[in-house]
């Protein structure tokens, strides 16, 4: 039996490719590796059977019929990347240099963008509203602007594409129409040449199929 | 030469060993594995030749005589870790699963503690404060609750202590006096247990002499 990944039944994104099972997707699709999908409701993620797997109660969580559970999509896409080629460059020095940045990703360049985007969607009614978000911007656009000095115009971050590009466009794509992209060409084509790929796409449809269908049957 | 660790030169923590360099500080202590310090001012972090090093201008970064250079604390972690035993399980299986503790600390755990801390250091004087904190008070208490489940009665988070116990004791720590720890004993033991260990006391004791020696410097 392929390992089974856990997702969203309903994903708060809608289809947009934007939750963390889709980080995981992506690196299986990009190391040819078979799995599984089990999707959960929000109910069933907060039951026993979902918090033995995963303490917090989150998606997604990967189990491979050898008995191993893991959880944390950063550390899901590490191992998938160290278990075949394709995310990780051989060489020792390279590799830990591309592992550095996935915690770049998940450490230093996605926090602002998520506290950015828990503020537009919970605190827009608020009267500070307008305030907390003009200063978030400042946040994200530093580091962005770091980000797109440090990408200069290379391809990808550190050598070949790695488990750290994954990371840094799955987290820019969190940004989504808010435009605070724009006025970094280079991190926009970074993300354009990432996302044309064809594992992404891949990865891409399949979580989408997961939204067309729960709301096909929501029609019903 | 040993390699070279990277510190603010004026912690903004004053001495409490809550900034990121101590993480590194305490992992080599744990595996036992020499290195040196350099200190940068918050003007040094943003020069160039700091940003060739570090792109977001922070420390920690990590310099070997053969030419590695590394940031972000997560990834430094790991690469010590993986260097010498005392901080990664041997079993393949144990070992990912530390590294997903690794990942939780950073990526569950901290962002609420450090939006928190956040929000006390810079929005006091703002209107929503009050609100807001209440707010970030129960995501933080909503972690510390699964937290505390999941590690329950045992010593450690998954076995032996990892780096993942490492960087868990390290966000915990961050909560200082907020006094949202309290209502986990479990949780409470867990730091008291960890920051007994000899390797964090040396490396504390290595942090809190720079914070003296520069109050000297200052009050002379």
């Amino acid at each position: 039996m392929p390992p089974i990944l856990t997702a969203f039944a309903n994903s708060p994104d809608r289809g947009r490719g934007l939750a963390r099972d889709m980080r995981v997707r992506w690196a299986l699709e990009e190391t040819g590796q078979p799995y599984d999908v089990r999707l959960l409701s929000f109910d069933q993620m907060k039951q026993p059977s979902h918090l033995a797997l995963q303490p917090f109660g989150q998606i997604p969580t990967w189990e491979t019929e050898d008995g191993l559970v893991l959880f944390e999509s950063g550390a899901i896409v590490l191992h998938l990347a160290e278990q075949r080629p394709g995310l990780l460059p051989r060489d020792p020095r390279a590799r830990i240099r591309a592992i550095a940045w996935l915690f770049a990703a998940l450490d230093t360049v996605e926090p602002p963008v998520v506290e950015r985007s828990m503020c537009t969607l919970f605190e827009r009614e608020q009267p500070w509203f307008e305030h907390r978000l003009a200063q978030l911007d400042g946040r994200v656009r530093q580091r962005l602007g770091e980000l797109s000095d440090a990408l200069a115009e290379r391809d990808w971050l550190d050598g070949d594409f790695s488990c750290g590009d994954l990371m840094m466009v799955s987290v820019l794509l969190r940004l989504g129409s808010s435009g605070l992209i724009d006025g970094s060409p280079n991190l926009t084509a970074y993300v354009a040449r990432a996302t044309a790929r064809a594992a992404y796409q891949r990865a891409f449809a399949a979580q989408r199929a997961v939204f067309e269908e729960s709301r096909m049957h929501r029609a019903q």
